[in-house]
C-alpha cells in the first residue's frame, strides 16, 4: 500500500489536501477551512449549541480494533449526538488531530473519509481545524455546533415528578461487542505468540518455515452472528432520526440526554440536575437478541451490560405523563420507568419485583 | 505542597471542581459547563466565528520551562487572538484536557487559574469541555466562540493593490524569549550533570555530601534585563486593543490575520488568498531594544528573527490608502509595506536597499 510521509506535504499542505474535496452545503456556514476562523451565520430565531470531546489513543480507542476509517465516522458521530441530546440539529464540526510518526497521509484520507460519511449523513460541515504532531499516539479533538429553536434546547435539569422515562434503540450492544472484540484480540495474540515461541526454540529450518506459514495463516476472528454488537461498537449511529419524530409528533421531553456512559449513570444525571428521583423496570430496558445470546455465552449479567455498558449514543429522555400516548405510537422509543419525588431515590424494579438502588458505574476515564 | 491524585475526584468530580467558580458574564452565553452542550444565543445582527487549537506537551510546550498557569493563560490567548484576527469579540471558551498521572488536582487548578485571568482580561465565559486521561504527557484542545457584525468579518483574502500593510506591536521578540529559555535550559542541566557525575565517580561520603548540596544549589536562571523577551514568549497578549481602535478609527481593514507562525509566513498567507503580491521594508519592521540586544549576544540575524519567528500574537493587517493618516495616529501601529500587483512577488527590501523574495521558514509542527 502507498504510503505517503505527512511531512512532504507539511501542516498546511496537509489541511489542504485532507479539506480540499469539501464542499460547504448549510446556509448557516458562510466560511470554512481556511482562515484564522470559521464565520457561521444563524437565524435570530435559533439558539447556538456547543458541544466538544477530546479522544485519545490507548485511553479512547484501539487501533488495533477499530480502522482509521470507523474512527474518523465514529469521532464525529459522538459529538453529533451531544447536539441531538439538547434537541437540536447539528450543521458544523472543527476536527484537530495531533499525529505521532506512524501515520501517514492515506491514514488521515481514511479517517476524513469516515468523517465526510458521518457529515454527509447527518448535514454537517466541516468547518476548521487543527493538524499538528504528537510524541506519541493520535489525540482526535472535534468541537460541534449546532442549533435549535430559541429557548427550547432540552436540557438534563427539566424532569418532573410522574414523568415517563423514555429511551431509545436498545442498550448495552455497544459494550458486549466491546467485549467481544477484547476477547478476540486474546484469542488472536495468543496464538501468535504461542507460535512465535515454538520458531524462537526450532532449530531446523524446515520446521522454522512450517511455523513461519502457520503465523501467516492465523485466523482473523469470524464474527458471524455478532455482526450487529461489532457495528454497535465500530458503526454507532447518532438518533437524529428521534429528534425529527419527536417534532413530528409534537413531542418537547422535559430533559434529555444521550447514553455515553451507561443508562444508570445518565439517569443519575437527569435525577440530580432535576432534583427527582426514578422507578425504572428491568424487563423494560430494550436489549437486542444477539446481546443477550453473548451476554449468555460470556456468562455476563445482561442487564449490568444495559445499564451500565457505555457508548450506544441512544437517547434518554423524560416526557410528561400526559404524551404517553403519542411515545406508544413512535417506532423505537420505550418507556422504561417514570420519576418519582427526590427522597424515593433511584430506583431499579427487577423482573422478580425486588427494588435495588441504581448505582453509577459508567466508564470514567479519569479511574484505573 | 498537596498533592490530590485526580482519580479522587474522577472525571465529573474534577470538572465539577475546577468549573464550580465560574460565574457566565455575557449574555451571549445562555449555559455553559454542565450538560450535553453549551447553550449560546446571538442577536441577529451577529456572525459568530468559530476557531480551534490543539496543543500538545513535547511539541508545542515544555513544562520545564512554562508553569502550568502560564500555560492555561496562553492556550486561551492564542485562540482569543484568532477570534480578534477576524476583526471580532471572543465570548465563550470551551477546554478540554487529557492528562497523564504526572498531573494532580493542584496542576489542573494551576493550569485553571491562568485560564481563568485569560478570560477575564478579554470578557469570555468558560462555557464547556472535556477533561479524560492520556497515556502520556498532556493535551489541550480549546475552541474559542466570538461575534462579528454580520457581514464585517475580516478574512485573508481581502488585500488589494496599494493597501497599506500594518502590524501591531513588535516581532521577534516572543521567538528570543524561547531561544534565551532553550539556551539557559542547557546550561542548567549541564551543570547538574556534571556535578552528579562527579557524586557517582566520588568514593567518601564528605564528598558525596558537598556534591549533593551543590546540587541544590545550581542557580536558577537569572533573566534580569531580559524579562520583556521571557514575558513575550510565556505571558503573550491577544490584540483586543488594537480591534477596538481600529472600531474607534473608523478603519475597517481589507485583510488580517495574527502573527503566530512569523510575519513572512502570514504575509505569504494574505498574498496567496488575496491573489496580491507586496513589498515590505524591513526597516520599518518594529523590534523592541531587548530583541535587539539579545540577537546580538546570541549572534543571531535580527531581522530573520523579526520575520520569522512565530508566537509574538500581533496583528497583521492591510488598509486602503485612504486610511494612512488615521492609521498614523493609532498608537501601536506601524506601517511595513504595500500591497502590489501579484506578478511583482512577495519582497523585502533591506537596509540596504536590495530585494529579497520573501520566504515562509515559520515554523511547522509536522515537519522535523
Amino acid at each position: 500500500m502507498a504510503r505517503t510521509e505527512i511531512n512532504t506535504l507539511g501542516e498546511f499542505g496537509l489541511i489542504d489536501h485532507l479539506t480540499k474535496a469539501i464542499e460547504l452545503k448549510n446556509p448557516e456556514t458562510k466560511y470554512g477551512v481556511g482562515d484564522d476562523c470559521a464565520v457561521l451565520s444563524y437565524p435570530a430565531d435559533k439558539d447556538v449549541l456547543v458541544t466538544t470531546d477530546l479522544l485519545m489513543e490507548g485511553v479512547h480507542f484501539d487501533l488495533t480494533y477499530i480502522t482509521l476509517k470507523h474512527l474518523g465516522y465514529k469521532s464525529a458521530i459522538v459529538n453529533l449526538s451531544d447536539i441531538y441530546a439538547m434537541g437540536g440539529m447539528p450543521k458544523q464540526i472543527t476536527v484537530s488531530l495531533a499525529l505521532s510518526k506512524r501515520f501517514c497521509v492515506e491514514d488521515m484520507e481514511d479517517f476524513y473519509e469516515g468523517l465526510r460519511i458521518a457529515c454527509e449523513q447527518h448535514h454537517v460541515d466541516i468547518v476548521g481545524g487543527d493538524t499538528t504532531s504528537s510524541m506519541t499516539g493520535l489525540a482526535i479533538s472535534i468541537t460541534a455546533i449546532g442549533e435549535v429553536d430559541k429557548g427550547k434546547a432540552i436540557y438534563r435539569n427539566g424532569a418532573k415528578e410522574t414523568d415517563i422515562v423514555c429511551v431509545s434503540g436498545n442498550l448495552g450492544a455497544a459494550y458486549m461487542g466491546f467485549q467481544l472484540l477484547e476477547r478476540e484480540k486474546q484469542v488472536y495474540y495468543k496464538q501468535i505468540e504461542e507460535i512465535e515461541r515454538k520458531r524462537a526454540a526450532a532449530t531446523d529450518p524446515a520446521t522454522k518455515a512450517q511455523l513461519e506459514q502457520q503465523l501467516a495463516q492465523v485466523a482473523q476472528p469470524d464474527f458471524s452472528g455478532k455482526e450487529y454488537l461489532i457495528e454497535r461498537q465500530m458503526r454507532p449511529e447518532a438518533r437524529r432520526d428521534i429528534i425529527l419524530k419527536l417534532r413530528e409528533h409534537g413531542i418537547q421531553p422535559t430533559a434529555m440526554m444521550d447514553i455515553s456512559d451507561g443508562l444508570s449513570s445518565e439517569l443519575m444525571h437527569i435525577c440530580k440536575q432535576s432534583k427527582v428521583g426514578c422507578r425504572i423496570y428491568e424487563d423494560r430496558i430494550p436489549i437486542d437478541y444477539q446481546t443477550a445470546v453473548m451476554s449468555e455465552e460470556m456468562n455476563m449479567n445482561l442487564s449490568t451490560a444495559a445499564l451500565n455498558g457505555g457508548e450506544d449514543y441512544e437517547l434518554l429522555f423524560t416526557v410528561p405523563i400526559a404524551d404517553h400516548e403519542k411515545i406508544e405510537q413512535m417506532e423505537d422509543v420505550k418507556e422504561i420507568g417514570y420519576i418519582t419525588k427526590p427522597e424515593l431515590g433511584q430506583m431499579l424494579i427487577t423482573r422478580d419485583g425486588n427494588e435495588f438502588a441504581l448505582k453509577a458505574q459508567g466508564w470514567n476515564p479519569l479511574e484505573s
